[in-house]
Order: structure tokens, then C-alpha cells, then sequence
């Protein structure tokens, strides 16, 4: 089997704002050092758990740099590039690229609904010609539930046929077990391609099926215990290493809570710090009381 | 009554592109002149029509500096700045505030679906707070089938409250004649709150409503015959103005191709600029059998 281009377990880390709503970046640092401390290979920096998209281009590329500043090295680092305009994610992915990151993870345009696939190989092609750089890893980030737009099996088959070994790899988002073992068929025709999927949930068969790992907004609270399904995924007891890693996200579930406010809560409450509670608009930050009732239904609490 | 904010036809003018995708800036100043010589009281640079969102920051901004140097004057122009990322709204609001256009047509963030009315409030006010000008006027942009984020007359209600004046109407793209008249209802509570629709097939109904035009893809190609129905949505003949306007519209739906594309092809047909039919990804141009077939179905022709 010949090495994939991405293996382990990323965060896609959460970025916490200041009262006035911007990047709180000391505290965005010593937070990504904590996952990275705490079991994570790698961060994506800017996914969907991240708020990506509610940053401006300009907020984000400015976070990737005072994180690399920080001495957080470029290549445990992947950055999430999508963008509703293709030029804005062209100019993301290359600022990405140029900063040494490890890869991009990448949305498709996200405002108009129902576009084409030819529509959508040729907003990934427009993102490659304009980066032109041999170094680009680009994963095509697959999550319809949230951008409205899915990436079929053909489409990233083309874009692995154009883009050979740049090409790098898929995030499936989707939480539809049948759709990843449809990537994995995808990925064996294309050396090193990376199939990651988004819930940690899908990890074990995801593994079993030759992925790469998975990047997972529960490894913002969770990094050891996920981390350790993934070095243990071949052991005997791998499906109850699996179940070890549910009880937040089915609590955070049950609460009926928005999921990245509700991570950002538990983290407020794992480092003392409560401005961490905070999200930007159009989310919605939890109530003190709603606050209290998701931490009262963590049981056992998540450690700090 | 009291004066609208903002009274008549207005065009979400179409953005041409050159071969490498940037905006063609001559031939896109050529056609807002061409716009406001062909009847349009104003234009809407970067609305859907516009592709606005396909576009980067920059470049919208850029865009509108041109047109503006151009000589068009700035009170003709409202801009539509909404974005995904409300810092990014601010950046153009406050742009299109500082330039002296006219208003700024605002869409909800639109990469999470399933937000709060408390959050889309919380984004609408934070770009009032970061614009911080009086001279703001901000019209709310509905295309819930687009964005997938309706706005409800009770959070348009909430804006109006909060920011008297400056939360000057609303832009109804739903195409629902029953929404449109429940604007019609949120409007007459506030005095200067101007309705507009998204589509001209109801701009006599919502004339007789009340409210204060239309802004409208059909506008970039049968300026006149808007304008005409506009000026004369009080005559005994009203009805027949407004089915003038329908034939191409019906031509484009009924051929099944993409909105925007179309009216592309039939600028580029109005102009004899063959470029005018290209489209930024993720949207397609029409292939030249396609284009073809459109214009073959306009019976009669759209007048240059």
C-alpha cells in the first residue's frame, strides 16, 4: 500500500473571539499548542467547527500567520481555504501554500445552490491554475448538510485524474457511513489519496477501510481519547476504544445545543477561560443557564 | 405618506468577465452607463445577478471604485455587501457608505443553515455597529432560495426598531406574493421603509402595495419596458404594461437554462460583445448550441 498523503487525528480548531467579536489570537494560540500537547497530529485551522467562513480572508491569513509566528510548525498544519468566491479561496489556498502548511481543506463555492458538477471542477481547476504552485496537498471538503453543496464520487475522481498527487485527499463531513465507503473506492484508484472523515464516530471503519484518520470537532475536547482509538484501531478491544470517545457528542446531541457553541463551552470550562463561550454571528453564544444544563449532562466531566 | 428611502427600477447589473475570469472593468462601466441611459433609475452592483459572492472583497470594491471614477455618479448606486463573514459585510458596507452610494443591499451570513432569529439580528446590528455612519442606509436582502436564510417580517420589525432610519427596506426575492404583501405590512410601520421585489412580475402589485420597485435580473435587458410599466403602474392599462415585461423571462425558464447565464448570452447578443457570455464558476457559461437555442426561443428578439 503505497503512503497516503495525510494520516492521524485533527482538530478543527475552534477560534475564539474577544467582546468585540474579533480573533482572540494569545488565547487561539495557546490553544492550539494544547491540542497539539494533548494528542492531536495536526490542526486544521479554519473548518466549519472553526468558524471559517464567518472570518474575513483577511482575518484568517492573518491567524495562520501568528500561529506559525508562535512556533506552532507550518507542517502540522492544514487550513481550511473555502470561500464563496473562488478567487477569495484561490488567494487563501496560496497564502496557505506559501506559509508551508501541510494542505488546504476546501470548501466549494457555497452560495448558489444546484451548480453543476462541471461547475464545480471548474471552481477547484480556477483554485489550482491560480495558486499554480507543485506544493499545494488540496482535501475537498464534502459536508452538504452545511454548505448545501455536495462533491460526488465522479467529481473528485476528475479532480484526481487532473490533479495527480496535488489531488491529496477528501474530509467527509457527511456522517453517511455508505458515502464513505464510496470514497474509499474513489481513493484505491489514486495513490496516497486521503480519505478523512468528520465525525470521529466513523473512525474505526474508516480506518479499517484504508483512511486516513479523521478531523473531528469532538478532538477539540477529546484529543487523548480519540488519539487513542486511532494508535489502537487494530487491537482487539478497537470497537470499545470507539465507544470511549461518544459520551460528549451524544451529550451535546441530547442538548439539542448548537455544536460549536456547545465545544466552545466545555473548553471555557476545561481552561477557566469564559470568554471562550463566545461564538460570532450569526451563531448564537449559550445562555448561562443553557451553559450549566450541557456541562450538568457531562457525565463523567470532560477532563481538563 | 411619507417619502420612500428609495424609489424605482434598478438593475443587479450583470458582471462581465474576461477569459482569465477577472472583471472586465470597460465593458462592465460601458453597461451601467448603457443601464441608466436604457431607463434604470439606479443600479445594484454585486446583487445575485451580479454574482456578487463569486466575487472577492477586493474586487467588489474595486469595482464599484471604477464605476464611480467613471463618472456614474455614486447616488444611482446601491451596493449589495453581504458575505458570509460579517466583518467582511462591514468592510464593504462601510466601502459603498464612504463612496456615497446610495444604500447597501445586505445578505444574511449564509454558510450555516438553521440560524436564529437572535443571530441574524446580532449579524445585521454588528454591521451597523462596525459601519458606525450615519449615512447608512441598509436594505435587507430575502432570496431565502439562494441564500437559504429567509428573513422574517418580525426580525425585519426588530432592525426597523433598532435602527430607525438607517434599516431603510427590503429586498423580497422569493418571487411569494404573499410575503411580498406581508412586507407590505412591516413597512407601513415605519415610515420611509421602502419594498422592493426581486422579480419585475410583481412590480405592479407591489406598486399598488405600497412599495418602492423592483430590482431585477430582467432589468439588465429590458430596461425600457420596466421603467415604462413603472411610470405607468396607475393607468387603466397597467396590466398590459405588466405583461409586456414577461417574454423573456418565460423564455429563459422555459429553455431550463441557468438565470444569470442567460441574460449573459442576450447582453452579449444586445452588445455584440461575445465575451459578455461568460460566467465565474461554480456557474457554467451556455455552450454555443445552447446559446443559440435561447435567443432562437426569444420570439420577438430582445431590442438592443
Amino acid at each position: 500500500m503505497s503512503e497516503l498523503s495525510l494520516r492521524g487525528v485533527f482538530a478543527p480548531t475552534l477560534t475564539p473571539v474577544r467582546a468585540d467579536l474579533s480573533i482572540d489570537l494569545p488565547a487561539y494560540i495557546e490553544f492550539c499548542k494544547r491540542l497539539l500537547e494533548g494528542g492531536c497530529h495536526g490542526l486544521v485551522l479554519f473548518g466549519t467547527n472553526s468558524e471559517a467562513t464567518s472570518f474575513a480572508a483577511t482575518e484568517r491569513m492573518a491567524a495562520v500567520d501568528a500561529v506559525i509566528e508562535a512556533g506552532i510548525p507550518a507542517s502540522k498544519l492544514v487550513v481550511g481555504t473555502g470561500a464563496a468566491s473562488i478567487f477569495e479561496a484561490a488567494d487563501l489556498t496560496r497564502h496557505a501554500v506559501q506559509s508551508g502548511c501541510r494542505g488546504a481543506l476546501t470548501l466549494p463555492p457555497f452560495y448558489y445552490p444546484g451548480v453543476s458538477e462541471e461547475g464545480l471542477f471548474r471552481s477547484f481547476a480556477a483554485i489550482f491554475d491560480r495558486v499554480n504552485d507543485e506544493r499545494l496537498r488540496m482535501y475537498f471538503y464534502h459536508i452538504p448538510q452545511v454548505s448545501g453543496i455536495p462533491l460526488s464520487p465522479s467529481l473528485l475522481t476528475r479532480l484526481a485524474q487532473a490533479y495527480p498527487g496535488q489531488a491529496a485527499g477528501v474530509k467527509d463531513s457527511s456522517g453517511d457511513e455508505n458515502n464513505l465507503l464510496g470514497l474509499h473506492e474513489v481513493a484505491r484508484n489514486f495513490p496516497g489519496f486521503a480519505v478523512f472523515c468528520g465525525t470521529e464516530a466513523l473512525l474505526l471503519k474508516n480506518m479499517q477501510g484504508g483512511g486516513g484518520g479523521c478531523i473531528s470537532g469532538m478532538a477539540n475536547v477529546l484529543p487523548h481519547v480519540i488519539r487513542d482509538l486511532y494508535d489502537n484501531w487494530q487491537a482487539a478491544d478497537a470497537e470499545e476504544r470507539q465507544n470511549r470517545t461518544n459520551w460528549v457528542r451524544d451529550a451535546i446531541l441530547d442538548s439539542g445545543y448548537n455544536m460549536i457553541a456547545s465545544l466552545k463551552v466545555i473548553v471555557a470550562d476545561q481552561t477557566g477561560r469564559k470568554g471562550w463561550s463566545r461564538v460570532r454571528p450569526p451563531l448564537v453564544d449559550l445562555t448561562k443557564a443553557e451553559q450549566e444544563q450541557l456541562l450538568a449532562r457531562l457525565s463523567p466531566p470532560v477532563p481538563a
